[in-house]
């Protein structure tokens, strides 16, 4: 589905936003950049703000005319922040991923995301070439993004529209098993009752709540060796007590 | 909501990306920036690429210490690209802002968002002073977001959080806040130490390790107020002893 996505950026004037333009899709994983008459496209600074992106700058297509960046395509939306007076239907972020990816389930032709010039945004002739118009919630005293974060928020719903799982964070331990769990119930209670935080004749609600408190973490096998390393050290206390007072 | 939310910014080294975080901020309708030595700040870089959100950086708390930006704070998340060796409750971007959204509506304590040095990101120890991490969604094979775009993700998904009505969440006992889970965690290594569990010559990963399992548990106030309390009483047991032995 990204790889069908063109991020088309009409009259650009800074070469450092088309670089950082480059960036935030190459880390959202897509691929295909369109310029439309750039001020000064190739130039050092898009290079630099691209960091590691310069193979998107080196396969952009750079285009004089803004249907030649669309042709072929089923779908072209246009981010505009300015509120028009001409009414157009209206998507946030989100609904525009929705729509896209609802989209990219029956129909493999292109889609375009078209983004204006840093201080003007699209013009009107542009906005009319859309289907329907992208408008990111901001403050209202305050509503233009950069170029390359406005993409870079487009992006990032398309990416999570893919609703990618979340990495494996690392490979588990293996998790503690039911009865490794009692024993550590057992020894904590125990360590509580010697330490007379925990009065056996009136125990009140103490182990409930600890069970509780436990069992939602999951245990893994190793870390409840590790608690009751640490209940045998609090302990330990009370044996070298003892064992001084027997002296 | 959003005026609770303090964005910090931990080492960072380009200036240029302090004026364009303050921007992202100044357009979803954040105001509060804090600064952990930055490398050049005030600098004419941020100013540029600040645009209209001067009055950020004017208004930026400058601070030597993490700890002097989290004064205060209920919950910190930090956000982190790198999988780490060490697991850790993690959040995307959206997940991190319901979160904080359903913490608004019970709770008028600050939040802050962390983020690190735009190469190294958070150190070891800025993540383990975290109760989550935030992984923004991103190409396997390049992950790493400009600082300031990782800002506009995260400060546009709690604009969307603000703007979108949410479900109610679950009634659960009051969360224990960031702070009193420090108390816990020095109170505990304080413990382990007094009972020689742990070597402070050689503490090894012992406390990341216990960090990690218990900020998995998302503790309540009532649960650190009774782990404490037995921490007191395992403790007490060397008072005692210590006691007798002055008889």
């Amino acid at each position: 589905m990204l790889d069908n996505i063109r991020i088309v950026l009409s009259h650009t004037s800074h070469p450092g936003n088309i670089g950082a333009t480059a960036r935030a899709m190459k880390n959202m994983g897509l691929t295909q950049l369109y310029l439309v008459n750039p001020k000064e496209f190739p130039h050092q600074k898009a290079t630099e703000r691209a960091v590691g992106a310069d193979d998107l700058l080196e396969n952009a297509q750079v285009v004089t005319d803004l249907e030649q960046a669309l042709v072929g395509c089923e779908l072209v939306l246009g981010c505009s922040a300015r509120v028009r007076a001409l009414a157009w239907p209206m998507l946030n972020p989100r609904e525009a991923a929705t729509k896209i990816f609802t989209l990219s389930k029956t129909c493999s032709k292109p889609v375009a995301i078209l983004f204006g010039q840093e201080k003007a945004g699209l013009t009107n002739e542009e906005l009319q070439r859309c289907q329907y118009h992208v408008y990111i919630p901001a403050n209202e005293a305050y509503t233009s993004l950069n170029l390359a974060s406005a993409v870079q928020v487009i992006c990032y719903e398309l990416r999570m529209a893919l609703d990618l799982p979340m990495p494996e964070p690392m490979a588990h331990d293996e998790p503690a098993s039911s009865e490794s769990l009692e024993y550590f119930f057992r020894h904590l209670e125990e360590t509580l009752i010697e330490t007379r935080f925990l009065d056996p004749e009136h125990p009140k609600q103490l182990m409930p709540r600890l069970r509780r408190l436990f069992t939602r973490l999951q245990l893994e096998k190793m870390e409840v060796d590790l608690l009751r390393g640490m209940l045998t050290a609090f302990q330990g206390k009370r044996f070298l007590k003892e064992g001084s007072e027997e002296k």
